[in-house]
């Protein structure tokens, strides 16, 4: 029987190279100080291959861990095909999805460097809602900026947080400067991800309160992998480890958490293992982007990393997989895909809703909109491998529930859904915006 | 490790006593004919203790049983208690709820007697929403009659049955008789549950065409038992066996599901154990009702039953717990009831909520609010051991998620939620509405 890891595994002992460094911003003027936790710090710049999880956390992770991996029989005979498919299902907990893995492990190391409060900003509020559930377990308080759109349009959302302790304001709000300027502006009312970030970043200005970056941060990535780990586990019970791995791309850590312990168990000498990468025709930024230094955020203050990037300031299309829609890619995630690693497909939207509502009724489980763009290219694998003769064993990531997100299967069903495909004179745009590269950037 | 059980259990072989007969509708004219397929009424006539899960069926349990069980360690702490609480987990299915064990069961039964589509009533969604699932999974089509004014406040609801094909309609429909009727009396314009079943009854006239009747059937507590099964397997693994177990009470089925399996290991000579039932004040069946013979639907047409009941007549406050509102109880649960053999307490809404609220930012897990009664009825237990000194294993069923449910949460931190206990002057009025109790009711 599985139990939930005692260590996170860390690739880069694995790897054998080293990611490109991360350099200052080329702009002058104050820089985006974070005051990350020297623990996390140390746990993405250290060498060793296993990261022992505190037992505080690990206690914690037992209230929804392990997850279950369960073979999607009902799927596959609908999709008529010859492949295993096996879900790993990260649903389950009250923040609905993967997040809460390193929400868990963030808010442990926050409070043990001593933060009374931690501030986030969130879109959809997936984020929002595993940091709101972390900082309960921690006893911290938090206070989340919310996409003023997401807000009025999710407000289950916040009801979540709220009974988890948390206070979600609206952005832009009148508390913070960069909210007062942006309201002012008037050029986006709705608000947007990068305002509440600026007014999160800037309420954690008073001692004891700590902005909690997020969720594509490399020691993120550390912390999802309990989902891999768990599933090699797993599979390894059943006798059927997997051919091809297929998760969703957002920012990269569940992609990152599914993928990680099998690739490096292939790097060590382990068996070959093909890892799929989809991500959303309206933000396709490992199949259409460029591998370049760029921002995380769009203040121009903070760092300069190297990414799979379609520019930071790429505003996608409007999908309801909210989680897909950044212009950015982590950075161990990048450098995996442009050493082919791993592998990137594309799908416009209608295609991801109609299998999932079809996987939906197969098997009981309604994917998150994110989720769904894996259960999609799942059903893509196992159509390719069925026409080329192929059997195979497909691991796909099921990083959250749907529940949340049911306006968005109604626009599915009352065929208000548009493909909403980024445009090749946007992602032009975007990209031209690149700041210039670096001397290092030839470096990777 | 715990397995789905291959047999669901009938307490019947070790209850030593025979439920009292049903008796016929002392009215005169067309009684309701509901074509329960044969097996059905051959499993609640049986007298054989294990009754085998057809494998089709077992398969289907497969997707989510069997179900977590978990220790609720940050809630004893929260308590402060010495007692053990583990909970018993159903929510982790797409109907969300307990509900979906029968479902399945009966839609097979349902399409093996030649049924081509089923129909139901619902009022809050979750019975339809597990029949809807149900019929996607044995390919039966589903019309589900929507209590309206559910069918205007939880479009989610909705959303969900359509997905998995289902036909939603909102009730009362002018499809109907019954509807048109009701329609046209404008008394209840938001819809009734009864009204509700009326026109799902009218509706399933034509040939292949069956009422699906609902989750107060005896065949569906034994349906129901595979949560009491698993539970027991998986306590007995820990080592752990309950002193106590505690449910909420709608119409039996969640009850009767957990408790049914250790009451009759207890008849049987085993381990003594506590089987407390949680009802809302809002509707005390049976803490404040009377054991009698009752109709178990408004009609008048229908068989009748020995339960208790507040009288069928009751028209309980409007709570948020819509599964705890209905006016009787199985008659399984009642003989039980009848015979000391289970306890019954009633919480009032605000308490239970208090409660839940807490268990939700503890555990990670949103109850139901049907569910939350049982997490506060626990609660309840734990303080009371502590306060006589003793220690005990405490035994939840959480039926089901209250993800679809926030608008209620939401209005418990609103502060706009009331207590609506029923008053005295209701229930006296709906139990002088009884029918004559036949001669037969001494006989029980």
């Amino acid at each position: 029987m599985t139990e939930v890891p005692d260590a996170w595994y860390n690739p880069l002992p694995d790897l054998g190279f080293a990611l490109p460094p991360d350099l200052p911003p080329p702009r002058r003027g104050p820089r985006l100080e974070l005051n990350v936790p020297a623990a996390l710090v140390r746990q993405e710049m250290s060498r060793r291959r296993w990261l022992p999880i505190p037992d505080e956390v690990r206690r914690r992770y037992g209230q929804w861990r392990p997850t279950p991996l369960r073979r999607a029989h009902e799927f596959e005979r609908m999709l008529g095909t010859r492949c295993r498919i096996y879900c790993k299902y990260e649903g389950g907990n009250l923040s609905g999805s993967h997040k809460l893995n390193t929400a868990v492990a963030q808010a442990y190391y926050y409070r043990r460097a001593g933060a009374a409060r931690l501030t986030v900003g969130t879109g959809a509020g997936q984020w929002g809602t595993a940091v709101a559930a972390a900082c309960a377990m921690f006893g911290l308080g938090c206070r989340v900026y919310m996409v003023r759109s997401s807000y009025l349009d999710k407000p289950y959302r916040r009801t979540i947080m709220e009974l988890l302790g948390a206070a979600v304001v609206p952005s832009p709000s009148a508390e913070t400067e960069s909210g007062r300027r942006a309201a002012g502006g008037a050029a986006e009312p709705g608000g947007s991800l990068s305002i509440a970030l600026a007014e999160a970043v800037e309420a954690a200005a008073e001692p004891g309160v700590h902005f909690c970056a997020g969720s594509g941060e490399t020691y993120s990535l550390l912390h999802q992998t309990v989902i891999g780990l768990e599933a090699r586990a797993q599979l390894e019970d059943l006798g059927d480890p997997p051919d091809v791995l297929v998760a969703s791309l957002g920012g990269g850590s569940n992609l990152g958490g599914l993928a990680l312990p099998f690739l490096g168990a292939m790097l060590r000498g382990g068996r070959p293992v093909r890892c799929v990468s989809v991500e959303p025709t309206a933000c396709p930024k490992l199949t259409r982007g460029r591998y370049a230094y760029d921002f995380t955020e769009a203040s121009g203050r903070g760092p300069l990393q190297k990414m799979y990037t379609l520019g930071h300031g790429f505003a996608p299309p409007a999908i309801h997989a909210g989680g897909l829609r950044y212009h950015g890619t982590a950075k161990l995630i990048s450098a995996l895909y442009h050493r082919r690693l791993i592998e990137a497909v594309a799908h416009p939207q209608r295609a991801v809703f109609e299998t999932a509502v079809a996987f939906a009724a197969a098997e009981g489980v309604l994917p998150a909109p994110e989720s769904a763009h894996a259960v999609h290219g799942a059903a893509v694998e196992a159509r390719r491998a069925d026409a080329e003769g192929r059997s195979c064993c497909i691991l796909v990531g099921v990083s959250g529930h749907g529940l949340l997100d049911l306006a968005a299967y109604q626009a599915y069903r009352d065929d208000t859904m548009l493909d909403a495909t980024a445009s090749d004179e946007r992602i032009a745009e975007a990209l031209a915006g690149l700041p210039e590269q670096p001397p290092e950037a030839d470096t990777a």
